[in-house]
């Protein structure tokens, strides 16, 4: 170790929800940083942050913040992704994008290293992360597409309020105290910050996340439907989904009705999912034992469990996937993108 | 109205979270009481509870209660109806159930008004009120089922704690209390009281309600997939079901993926469902208007939206259903059952 290559890094976005899990993540999991840059918007420059034995100050995002980058993790929105990866990788640097930027551009591998990791390699300075809700579906679905293949998802989702950010945890928590107190409850950031219209999340389900398109779903349907078939590999994968977000602070679960293309024996779908890599089974009906986003909160793995043959479809299945949204959702699969990069090029 | 036939009625259950909205219901509904008997476990009997302008004392529940009784609603769990539902219509009262005790008889008729009130006629001294998260959505299936027919429903349920009872919600905004304040939790109900293991329900998502079967799925579960053909009179009509409980205190919402036999207007089933009695739309994405639990609660109608076609099966539609669970899904059922009992006796 002592002899291992170092790297640039920055991290784009270093106050949010998932920059602070990306820096949390680059330290427990000793990513070989040589010097780290933290970028944030010129609000948040100046404050110090603690990084493994250094202190570290945080620098305004602007296009020159990538000289001598090697790797720079982007997690601060779309426009802000839009605007300084170009230059980051006019400087050298290769981008990992967790934002919706790049994610459906044809030229930029949509990266979930237990499905697709032969793409990190055809990177041409971008790497996109995708959106949390699909990221820990297709951990789920990878092994049971390479043995049966998948004709169709249909998806609903239990999102959990980290996903809208830190002030979104905020406004979930006093909302919450404001409802126990028999206070009236003002709704300021949710179901979306930059839309007119607000609705509480405490003690509800709000079936909007992200903007509307014309055909009726949500942006947030739209990516899971559009971001599956990119990272699996295959357009013929057809997905519906419905997100909403429900007052849980962190950890996304799915209730997912999965057809596949032949037949199946249950033992064989609860092994090749309890072997697949990053995914662990919770699935016992007796002792009450399925995956909670509680129990999800701070892992790095995928949980799937409330596993049954459908009753009316003898080749569906139905089943329950779990996991810490900011985590395989955003950081984790991120960072796991920069261990794979850094593996190849040692 | 003055010369209005009156009616001798009996509450089974009476300081459940369901028999307190039944006393409300009976109250605001003007339905024509004559006397009002109010029975429950010999725990609660003495206490006293004001009704209109006389104040009624709870007696314990015995076989020898219903005397006299012309309507009798059932609301203190299977077991109590199994026992005291025979004494009631052998002493001549037609029973409302609101247990699963008799939903599955074949010769128990299982009603929703909105869908099949002519089985109340056939009754035989008991009529089943169905489970709630089954009650609110066929009301939004039928109108599309008599028009299109319907061939399948895949739904997934975002379903509220006071489904199970008055200690559990009382038990979510404990364990919410605590978690504000940085205390441990101590599940002790939910997710099923009977059942040995606990589980967190504030800030979570527990995919269980009722017991497992062999099969894999709820009693729940497998409840919306029976009850449904039940009450739709037709067999063919296939349903998978994943139950949720999140926390929310009060309103049931689903998640409902519907394939119909026949093509559609998205136009004629926007007006189908904005005429059906029961049901009102909520639909209008640009103004970021949905059915929302908290909206629904202390409301007697259902409410749906989110409606889209769908984007890989063009005879398929999804929508989002939303009802007070105690209500709709309970006490204004089994109220509304009473009132179309005394129509035809009139």
């Amino acid at each position: 170790m002592s002899n291992q290559k170092l790297y640039n890094v920055a991290i784009v976005g270093t106050t949010g929800a998932v920059g602070q899990q990306i820096i949390r993540l680059l330290d427990e999991r000793n990513f070989p940083v040589k010097e780290l840059k933290l970028l944030a918007s010129k609000r948040s420059a100046g404050t110090k942050v603690q990084f493994k034995d250094r202190e570290v100050t945080i620098e305004e995002a602007t296009p020159n913040s990538f000289e001598g980058v090697d790797i720079a993790f982007f997690s601060a929105g779309g426009d802000v992704s839009k605007e300084l990866v170009p230059h980051a990788v006019k400087s050298g640097a290769v981008c990992i994008d967790n934002t919706s930027a790049y994610r459906m551009d044809p030229g930029t591998p949509l990266v979930v290293p237990e499905v697709n990791a032969h793409k990190i390699q055809e990177h041409k300075g971008v790497i996109a992360n995708p959106n949390c809700s699909t990221t820990q579906m297709v951990v789920a679905l990878k092994p049971l597409h390479d043995r049966y293949g998948i004709s169709r998802v249909i998806v609903s989702t239990y999102q959990a309020v980290s996903g809208a950010g830190n002030r979104a945890i905020d406004e979930m928590y006093k909302q919450s105290r404001e409802v126990l107190e028999g206070k009236s409850v003002q709704p300021d950031i949710l179901p979306v910050g930059s839309l007119p219209v607000k609705h509480q999340i405490a003690f509800n389900a709000i079936p909007q996340i992200d903007k509307f398109w014309e055909n009726g779903f949500t942006n947030e349907e739209m990516k899971m439907i559009l971001e599956t078939k990119k990272i699996m590999g295959d357009e013929s994968i057809e997905v519906t989904a419905t997100c909403v977000r429900i007052p849980v602070a962190f950890g996304h679960s799915e209730s997912v009705y999965i057809e596949l293309n032949s037949d199946f024996e249950m033992e064989e779908v609860r092994k090749l999912l309890a072997d697949a890599p990053g995914l662990v089974l919770v699935d016992n009906p007796e002792a009450q034992q399925y995956p909670l986003a509680t129990e999800a909160t701070g892992k790095l793995d995928t949980y799937v469990g409330r596993l049954r043959r459908d009753l009316s479809n003898p080749r569906a299945l139905n089943m329950w996937i779990v996991s810490d949204n900011l985590l395989k959702g955003a950081a984790w699969n991120s960072v796991q993108i920069g261990e794979y990069l850094i593996a190849e090029k040692n």
